[in-house]
C-alpha cells in the first residue's frame, strides 16, 4: 500500500506548540510527492537522502512530536527517534545526528553494511534535517553562482557573454534558466535529446538545436546583440568542446554539469550514439568506463585550452577534474572549484542559502514575505531580480517556500520582520526559517565548500560542530549534524538549523540569536582563515573574535 | 622563561559569575605542574593531550573568560578562542571542539601537518575539555575494572584470587593497588626494576621480588590465606607467562598493561636484559621491533593458554591482541576487551567516571563531599570502600578532587546534594562536576568503549554527537566534542560535559537536567543496542524511548 504524506495546512495544530508543529509539518513536507524524489522509500533527494529511517520510525517521530512538551527535546539518531529528554523552553525541540561514523570506518562499504543492519540512514543535507524545499534551491544556487561569476569578472551581469556548459539533468537543467536570469547567452550541450525537451517544456530552456553550426551562429548573434537566450545543443561535450577550440570559438565562461563523478551511469562517452552507449553500459561496463574516462579527459583538455585562451572556467562540483586527473590530465586542477572561485566571497560576508516556508500552506504568505524582502533591502538589485524571477518562474512544491541568499545581519533582519508579520496577523500562520547545510559556517568539505582554504584548513571539522553546538545554545527549534551530504561518506561534515517565527516575543529572541550566530560562525570561520572580506565583515558587525588582530 | 600556572583558590572570583570562573580555574588547573605532564608545552596527559593550542591562545582564553557576560558563549576551536556570541543565561558559557577532521582526512599524518600549520590541537579526552584531575582517575578506573571483574566472576571480591598482569608504567602502575583494593593477590611482571621501586615508594605496590620461585610461593600462599598483597616481579612477561603455563600455574585473572601498542618504545623483547634492549632500540630499531612482536606473540599465546585452562583473561586497551594477531596469533581476539568484558554492564546502568573538584582549593570541601556520598548511598559497599581507600591512598593534585562511578539517578542526586551544601555554606566555594569522555553515552570507539556492541553499532558516531547537543540543550556550563582521545586519530569521537554547583536555584536546575540527561543518553544508547540491563534501567527510571518495546 502506498502512503501519501503531505504536511497539514492552516492554523490548527496537533502538537503542543508551533515549534513541534513546524518540525512535524516540515518532516511531512519533505515526503510530499511534490517534493520528494521517491516518497515510498522515504527518499527526498540526492540519491539516497532520507527523511526518516523507515515508516515505523516516521510514525513514531510523528507521535513523539505530537506528545512532546514545551520543555522536552526529541533525539533523532539517523532517522530514528531514540529518546525524549526534559530540557527547558529555550532549548531546541529536536536534535538530529545523521550518518555520523567513527572516521576510520567512514567508507561507503561500512555505511551500507550498517544501513543494511538498520543502524543508520543517509541524511544528505536537508533531507534528514527536514528543510528541503524542492528544486527552487538548485535554481537559486545556480543563479547565485553565475551571478557571483558575473560580479567578479563582468561588472555584475552576463549580458553579452557566452556561457558554455553541458548536462541538463536533474540539477544541471537549472543552468540555462540561471544563465538567462543573469542576462547571458547559454550554450548547453546535452547528449540526451529528451532532457532538453523537458526543459523546453518547463521554460527553463529557450530553444533546442541539433546542428552545431546553427547553435554557434545563434549564440554568437545573441551575444553580439546582448540578448539573453538559452540554447540546448544535442551533442556530446567531449566532441563539441574540442571542436569549438579547433574553430577558435572561446566562450566567456565555461563549466559543466554532466554527471562526470560517475563514469558508468553518469557520463556518456564520445564516438557513439546515446542508444549505443546505453547498450554498451549493460553489455560491457568495463569498456564503457574506459571510454567514458577517455572522453572526460578530452572534455577537460578542451576546457583547459579555453581557460588558456581567456575563458573563465570552473568546476561545479561534479568531480570532473579528479576524473580527468586520474586519466592523466595532470593540470586538471588548474580549473578552480566553484566555491573558491565565486562562492567563498559570499560566505565571507556571512551570505548563504537562507530559506523559509509558509506553514499555512498559503502561497499568499510567501508573496507577502517576498514583498517584505524587497522592502527591507531596496538597494539590492540582484536580490530584487531573483525575487521577481522566482515569482514568475518557480512553481511551489509542497508548502510554499522561498530561498534567497542573505548576508550576516540581513538574515536576522528578515527573520524578525517575518515574526512581526505573524504577530500582526499579516500572515495566516507561522513561518519556518532555515538554510541549506551548504552554508558559510556550517560545513567542512575539502572537495567543495572548504576547497583550497587560504590557511589550508580545508579538512578541519571543528567548525561545523561549533556551529551546531552554538545553534543549540542560541535556542534554535531544531539542529542537525550530518556526515556525507552531497560529496558522500568520508568527505564532509555539516550542520543544519531551523527556527520558527510564530509571532511571539520568545520567537523574536530565538530568531535574533540564531540568525545572527549561525551566519556569524561563518564570518568567524573565514576571518580565522585570513580572508579579508570576512575580517572586514566581522569588524563592521562587531563579531567578537578574541584572536583577531 | 618558564610559566607556572595554578588555579586561583578561595571565594574571590575574577569573572562575572562562578560559571566562567569554574572554566577559568579548571583550565588553569589542567596546567598546574602537579597535574600536567609537561605544563611548559601545555601538555596535560596522554602523550600530546593539550589544554590550549599555545600560550597566546591560553592568555586570550583567560581574558575572554574574565570578560564573558552571563548571556554570552565562548567558542574554542582546538584550543583556540575563536568567537564570543550572545546566547542566553541557560546556555553553556563555553563550547569546545577539538581535533575534529573530515573523516577521509582523519589520519595522524594529516593531523600532524595541520597541527604544524597551527590549525588544530590534540585534546585527548579531559585535557582539552578542562576536567582532568590527575592520576586518581586512572587508579579509580583500574579499581572499577577489577571490581567489575570480581562482581561478574567471583561474587564481588578478588579475595583469594590470583591476578597476573604486567607493566607498572604511568598507568599500569595503578594495577597492584587497584587489585589489593579489591582484596586480591597481584602478581605484576615488570621488566624495569626502577618502575617497581617507584611504586613501592608511593605504596601502590607492596613488595618487589627478583626470583620467580619466590614470587610464585609468596603469591600462592597469600591466595590460600585470602590475604591481599601486591608483588612486583622483575622479569619479562614474554618469559614469565609461558613459564607459568609450563609449571601449570594458572591465575584466576590475567590482563596486561605493557605498552604493547608501541612495539618500538613500549614493549621490551624477551631474551635480553633491559639495558641490551635499550641499546638495540637505538642501534637497530627494525630488529628491535621484530623481536618485540615475536615476544608479544609468545606473551599472548600464554594468555590464551591460561584462558583455555580457566583463567578470566582480558585486554586492558593496550592493543596487545592486534599486535599478536598481526604476528600470526589468529585467535588473539578470543581474549575480550575490558569494556565488553566488564565495563559495558556498568555503562548499561548509566554508570561511569563521575568526578568533581573543589573550586575553593580546600581539601576539607572534598572530604565533606566524601561524607555526603557515603550518606547518600549507604547500601553501596563497593562505593564506600573506594571512598575510604581514596582518602587514605590518593594525594590530591592541583585542586582537590574526587572520582567515583555513579549510576543514572545517583549522579543527579549527588550533584544536587553538593549544590545544597554550597547553598548552605557547608562548603567554602562552589563545586565543579564533570566526567571522563570514557563514559556511557559519550563515546564511539570501536576498539575500546564500543567494541563488539550487541547490534554491531560499534562505529556509529551519532551517539556522542547527540550527547553533546543534548548537554548543550540541558544547560551545562561547558560542553566539548573531541576526535582521537586515548585510541588516536581516526579511532574515536567523544564528548565531554561540566556543570557548576554554585548553590543557586539556577545551578540546581542545570544539574538536574545535565546529570540526568547525560547518563540518560548512555542508558538509551545501550538499550537501543539491545542490552537487557540498559532496557531495564530505562524502564525503571522512565527514560522515554519512542522505539523501545
Ligand atoms: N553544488 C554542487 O556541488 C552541485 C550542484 C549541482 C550538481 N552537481 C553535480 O553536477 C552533476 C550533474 O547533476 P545532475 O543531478 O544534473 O545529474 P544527472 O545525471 O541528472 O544529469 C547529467 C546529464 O549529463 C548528460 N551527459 C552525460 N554525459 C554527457 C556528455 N558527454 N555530453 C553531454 N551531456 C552528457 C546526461 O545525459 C544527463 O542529462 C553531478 O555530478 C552533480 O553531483 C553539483
Ligand atoms: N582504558 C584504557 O584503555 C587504558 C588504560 C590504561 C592503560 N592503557 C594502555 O596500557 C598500556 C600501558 O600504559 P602506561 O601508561 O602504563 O605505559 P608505560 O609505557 O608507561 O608503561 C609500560 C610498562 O611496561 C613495561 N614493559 C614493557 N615490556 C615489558 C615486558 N615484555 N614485560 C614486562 N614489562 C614490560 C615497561 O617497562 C613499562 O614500565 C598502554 O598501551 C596504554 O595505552 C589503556
Amino acid at each position: 500500500m502506498k502512503r501519501v504524506i503531505r504536511a497539514p495546512r492552516g492554523k490548527e495544530i496537533s502538537c503542543k506548540s508551533w515549534q513541534q508543529e513546524a518540525a512535524l509539518r516540515m518532516l511531512m513536507n519533505n515526503l510530499d510527492p511534490e517534493v520528494a524524489e521517491k516518497p515510498d522509500e522515504l527518499i527526498v533527494y540526492g540519491g539516497a537522502g532520507k527523511a526518516a529511517r523507515n515508516w515505523e520510525c516516521f510514525d513514531k517521530i510523528v507521535e513523539a512530536l505530537r506528545n512532546l512538551e514545551n520543555d522536552e527535546t526529541l533525539l533523532i539518531q539517523s532517522g530514528k527517534p531514540v529518546g525524549i529528554f526534559k530540557t527547558h523552553p529555550m532549548a531546541p525541540r529536536v536534535l538530529i545526528s545523521n550518518a555520523m561514523l567513527v572516521p576510520a570506518w567512514a567508507t561507503w562499504e561500512n555505511f551500507w553494511e550498517l544501513e543494511k543492519k538498520g543502524l543508520t540512514m543517509y541524511g544528505q543535507m536537508t533531507a534528514g534535517s527536514w528543510i528541503y524545499i524542492g528544486t527552487q534551491g538548485i535554481l537559486q544556487g545556480t543563479y547565485e553562482t553565475f551571478a557571483a561569476c558575473a560580479n567578479k569578472y563582468f561588472g555584475g551581469s552576463l549580458k553579452g557573454k557566452l556561457v558554455l556548459t553541458a548536462g541538463m539533468g536533474g540539477m544541471g537543467g537549472a543552468q540555462p534558466l540561471a544563465i538567462t536570469m543573469n542576462e547571458g547567452v547559454a550554450l548547453v550541450v546535452e547528449v540526451d535529446r529528451s532532457r532538453i525537451e523537458k526543459r523546453i517544456k518547463t521554460k527553463y530552456c529557450d530553444v533546442m538545436v541539433e546542428d552545431l553550426d546553427e547553435a554557434i551562429n545563434m549564440a554568437l548573434k545573441a551575444k553580439e546583440e546582448g540578448r539573453a537566450i538559452s540554447i540546448g545543443l544535442v551533442g556530446n561535450a567531449a566532441e563539441v568542446h574540442p571542436e569549438l577550440v579547433r574553430r577558435g570559438i572561446i566562450p566567456d565562461v565555461v563549466t559543466d554539469q554532466t554527471s562526470a563523478h560517475d563514469p558508468l551511469n553518469g557520463y556518456v562517452p564520445a564516438g557513439m550514439t546515446l542508444e549505443q552507449a546505453l547498450e554498451l553500459r549493460k553489455t560491457n561496463p568495463k569498456e564503457y568506463i574506459a571510454k567514458a574516462k577517455k572522453s572526460i579527459a578530452e572534455h577537460v583538455r578542451a576546457m583547459l585550452e579555453m581557460k588558456k585562451r581567456g575563458a573563465v572556467v570552473f568546476e561545479y562540483g561534479n568531480n570532473i577534474r579528479r576524473q580527468a586527473y586520474d586519466e592523466g590530465v595532470t593540470d586538471a586542477f588548474e580549473i578552480l572549484g566553484y566555491v573558491p572561485a565565486f562562492i567563498r566571497d559570499l560566505f565571507c560576508e556571512g551570505s548563504g542559502p537562507f530559506r523559509w516556508a509558509a506553514l499555512s500552506g498559503d502561497p499568499e504568505d510567501i508573496y507577502k514575505t517576498d514583498e517584505k524582502i524587497l522592502e527591507l533591502f531596496p538597494e539590492d538589485k540582484h536580490l530584487a531580480r531573483w525575487i521577481k524571477l522566482a515569482r514568475e518562474r518557480v512553481a511551489f512544491q509542497g508548502l510554499p517556500a522561498r530561498i534567497c541568499w542573505l548576508r550576516y545581519g540581513e538574515r536576522a533582519k528578515a527573520g524578525l520582520a517575518f515574526n512581526e508579520m505573524v504577530r500582526k496577523g499579516e500572515l495566516s500562520a507561522p513561518i519556518v526559517i532555515g538554510r541549506d547545510h551548504h552554508d558559510t559556517g556550517s560545513v567542512a568539505s575539502p572537495y567543495r565548500e572548504t576547497e583550497a582554504m587560504k590557511d589550508g584548513s580545508d579538512a578541519i571539522a571543528d567548525w561545523p560542530i561549533l556551529n551546531a553546538l552554538l545553534n543549540v545554545a542560541s535556542g534554535a527549534t531544531w539542529v542537525s549534524v550530518h556526515h556525507g551530504g552531497g560529496v558522500g561518506i568520508g568527505y564532509s561534515i555539516h550542520a543544519g538549523v531551523v527556527v520558527v517565527a510564530d509571532g511571539t516575543d520568545d520567537a523574536a529572541f530565538r530568531i535574533s540569536r540564531v540568525l545572527n550566530n549561525d551566519p556569524g560562525t561563518g564570518v568567524m570561520r573565514h576571518a580565522d582563515a585570513g580572508y579579508e572580506i570576512a575580517i572586514r565583515t566581522a569588524k563592521e558587525h562587531g563579531i567578537k573574535m578574541p584572536m583577531l588582530k
